[in-house]
């Protein structure tokens, strides 16, 4: 009796297993065709404990939906430090979003494709997710017009659109990049660093946005240099 | 007998009716709440007749989702003229699209979100026009770059990704404008243009890219005023 009870494993790490096979079930095959029972294997526990545990293949689906938000916005905001200059932070949050979506494939489909194609509820809970992505771009914007003295002219209604532009055309190239082979994180952050920051005009006249050197933290870590849809 | 068959429309001319009404209904209350009986009533026909001319609720919101991408797309193309400045196409572009999803909200919540949000056959008939808008995208920015003779440094992967971005930036803030009372198309254009082509570097420092004068066709015609989220 001993023995058993000491194999068994803590609820919350058994739950965690079960929500990483099915992120990567429902990432992979969508929502409406993962089966519970394939769930239930890939996390090597029976049927039965997933029920226990999560109550329903929709409660499972929330709670994934939940988990990868989290992580995704954790990931964007430990890749920023509020000390640098206004466009070093858009890049490394820009970074630290296209390495987290490139590394984790499946968790992105679930966000951005499989939580908005299978009912209001589930759209409910990326829609959360994105509004605090969003109110983080505006205030990094904000800053940005601080720094350099233009915020009486910059009116808030002009912020929150170029917020809510920045993050749509993000999302847009985080599923480019995850379905074509050899887009770099770095190389997506980059395109949208060119867009949002140097301009196309720019970039038509051969101004792109300079990304900082190789040799800084960032880049040595390889951090942005995840290859996408490999 | 004759007065009857006088009074009877062309068949082509009901369905339309029937996609109007289903247009509003689905864009209104969501594809799922949305009922065959209200779809009829607003449409002023029999629901017999709806399923005899459009099948089903899937084949009338297929039907729906087809026929606004082309109307999308279509009123797209006609808001560009050739010949012009690779920035004046794509503000005329922007502001054909952001005019025309102002104009018809319904049709735009069709199409980006309930498409999207209710099953993975839906979701490829609006993945199929996005397709067609990237294209488009591309090949604009294809030209501006042939215009500042920059293409042979310009890579084809950099350009597709700028093309998806900018359609990303575009499709976000359409939906955000359509939510947010007393935003114009003009706005949402100008919005997009100073992010994409004078960059939002550009803007901090007050440098934004010029809109057009007033007095141009497209602003005399007050085709992108149209004020949205009234």
């Amino acid at each position: 009796m001993g023995a058993v009870k000491s194999k068994r494993m803590p609820r919350a790490v058994r739950e965690q297993q079960m929500l990483d096979a099915a992120v990567r079930t429902f990432g992979q095959r969508g929502y409406m065709a993962a089966s519970m029972d394939e769930i239930a294997e890939l996390a090597g526990v029976s049927k039965p404990l997933v029920y226990l545990y999560l109550n329903s293949k929709e409660d499972l689906f929330t709670a994934c939906i939940r988990r990868e938000a989290r992580a995704l916005t954790e990931a964007v905001r430990a890749g920023v430090r509020p000390g640098l200059a206004a466009d070093r932070q858009l890049w490394d949050g820009l970074g630290a979003f296209f390495t987290h979506t490139g590394r984790n494939p499946d968790a992105w489909s679930v966000l951005h494709l499989q939580a908005r194609t299978h009912g209001e509820r589930f759209a409910a809970e990326a829609a959360a997710m994105r509004e605090e992505i969003v109110a983080f771009v505006t205030e990094l914007i904000v800053v940005a017009a601080r720094e350099a003295h233009r915020d009486p002219d910059l009116a808030e209604g002009e912020v929150a659109g170029l917020a809510v532009a920045l993050v749509g055309a993000a999302e847009s190239l985080a599923t480019w990049a995850n379905a074509t082979p050899g887009v770099t994180a770095r190389q997506a952050a980059a395109t949208l660093m060119n867009f949002a920051w140097a301009g196309l005009g720019n970039l038509m006249e051969g101004r792109p946005w300079s990304a900082p050197v190789m040799s800084d933290e960032l880049s040595a870590s390889g951090a942005v240099d995840v290859v996408h849809g490999a």
